[in-house]
């Protein structure tokens, strides 16, 4: 097949710090790219302005003499997938209740799907990365909360009122850690400034241990990459935490394969990334806590696309029939 | 649409005290019943010999004259659905590695389905019970353990091999009670047996209960029915167990919602029989443990068919296209 008669779609990556456009095409390689920081387009129709004229100039560039067959948009909070409309967006002020689908669809002439960022990272991980292989998996990305997206009979699985997936909620202790979303869900325990909190009541306690020493003696700059850097060099405080760390995420994902029993938990996200012992760690937790006939047909594996999952998967979106 | 033209299939509920099987319209209505006990058929072929006499006996009576388009059969243990086979079932000696469907359809000239009882029970519920309404619902029976079965986009959903719902191991706490599936599975605290023991606890605490008088002061005979009774009379040591139960079984359904987001939590078994104030406690403990978005659109619901569950559900197998 010639590249000009490969499918295209634009992947729109809707963070709350940037906006990340991408041409992307039918076998999930990226053509093209532009980006804008979030707070540089005000309300609704400042985005629509804005992202209209970035995808103008897209297609009228690397896109020239391309089949583009939809755009995507994955937004950072509660959407009916089926409407392309967004409930809300906890992290964006002035995007309650907005018909984002038929919107943007008017403004780019282009069929235009509407989804919460994991939902599309995990469409792209399924289509273009290790999800590839699977017909249920269960994807986790890890950072300020801890994200999922599943995939059922090969296809992303919304639940009810397109709000399944949402694991970092799942509970790991019923007199847990208190939050508005209930009691000791496991991202209270394993989201980044919540590693960052035990890594200093670690340090607090005396005991030896190097991570202060990895990031200068500045406590500031302690983040979850030195834990697992300070782990990586044999440091017993690191690696009884990142011990623990892995335990909590375990407990979360046992209690999913019980429910669901996906063939794989596919997990991305910045600590996931370039950390073969957190793997390790994670792995022999989970099966310390699973029976034998779950545990032997379950893996768990590193996502592959990194920072590009995002506006892949929102391509993805847009390439869906 | 007369009788006679009505689809029938029959249903076959293997427990491990007894085999009860039952002919059973596409209405869901049972038109006949049979039921041996399971220790009187010994081994495979004992108890392919004495299904195929009653089935015949039904057939050549009630039957006579009906359509009759297949059989279904619900086992206590793991099954591989697709192809009819049994991996073993733990309280029924002999069971290992058994191709019951293809046997069971040669002995009956019937097409023939193999499921998990609880499986059979959850697709019964959703075909003429409290499950009718629901596209998306977690079935769940209480009892000796807790055992599960999800309705995803109108079908059961067995997971990547055949084993999900396995809701009964969903861990509360992950420092609990350890048990071969991991450490504060649900069922470790809300099996009957367990909440006897609790209620025994309670009882030797010394608090004022009613509960061992309610069974004539015979600790043999303390039920979780007991607990009910004494919490509907207002008991105060009751209604606190009750309580806690509830709450335990709340922290797994609150997880479940998170990750699945059902439409409805269908909650069978004797314990969930009878039980208005165990549903209104229940209720009470997922909305503290749920965000508003979930709790608003989620319904818990106790099932209809009650002791029928069992053989309807494995007739509506045998119905299945």
């Amino acid at each position: 097949m010639s590249e000009t008669e490969l499918r295209h779609a634009v992947g729109i990556d809707f963070g709350g710090t940037s906006v990340k456009l991408a041409l992307v095409d039918e076998r999930g390689k990226i053509r093209a790219r532009r980006k804008f920081a979030t707070k540089d387009a005000v309300g609704v129709e400042g985005w629509l302005d804005r992202v209209e004229r970035e995808v103008a100039d897209i297609v009228g560039k690397e896109g020239a003499g391309k089949q583009l067959v939809g755009a995507g948009v994955g937004v950072p909070g509660f959407v009916d997938f089926e409407r392309g409309f967004i409930f809300d967006l906890p992290n964006v002020p002035g995007w309650t209740g907005v018909e984002l689908g038929s919107l943007l669809a008017k403004r780019l002439a282009l069929r235009v799907r509407v989804d919460n960022d994991v939902n599309a990272m995990a469409l792209g991980e399924c289509t273009f990365g290790t999800g590839r292989a699977y017909q249920h998996a269960v994807f986790v990305t890890l950072g300020t909360g801890v994200g999922g997206g599943l995939l059922i009979n090969n296809r992303i699985y919304r639940g009810a009122h397109s709000m399944a997936g949402e694991i970092g909620h799942v509970s790991i202790d019923m007199n847990g850690v208190q939050s508005p979303t209930g009691f000791g869900g496991v991202e209270q325990y394993v989201g980044n400034r919540r590693i960052v909190e035990q890594m200093e009541r670690a340090i607090d306690s005396g005991r030896p241990t190097i991570m202060l020493d990895l990031v200068g003696g500045d406590r500031s700059k302690l983040s979850p990459k030195t834990l697992k850097d300070a782990a990586d060099q044999g440091d017993a405080v690191a690696l009884e935490l990142l011990n623990h760390i892995t335990d909590c995420l375990a407990t979360a994902f046992a209690s999913i394969a019980y429910v669901i029993q996906p063939q794989a938990f596919i997990v991305g996200g910045g600590v996931a990334e370039d950390a073969k012992l957190l793997f390790q760690m994670l792995r022999d937790n989970v099966k310390k806590r699973l029976s034998p006939f779950f545990y032997r047909s379950l893996e768990i594996k590193p996502a592959e696309l990194s920072s590009d999952a995002g506006v892949i998967g929102c391509a993805t979106l847009g390439l869906l029939e």
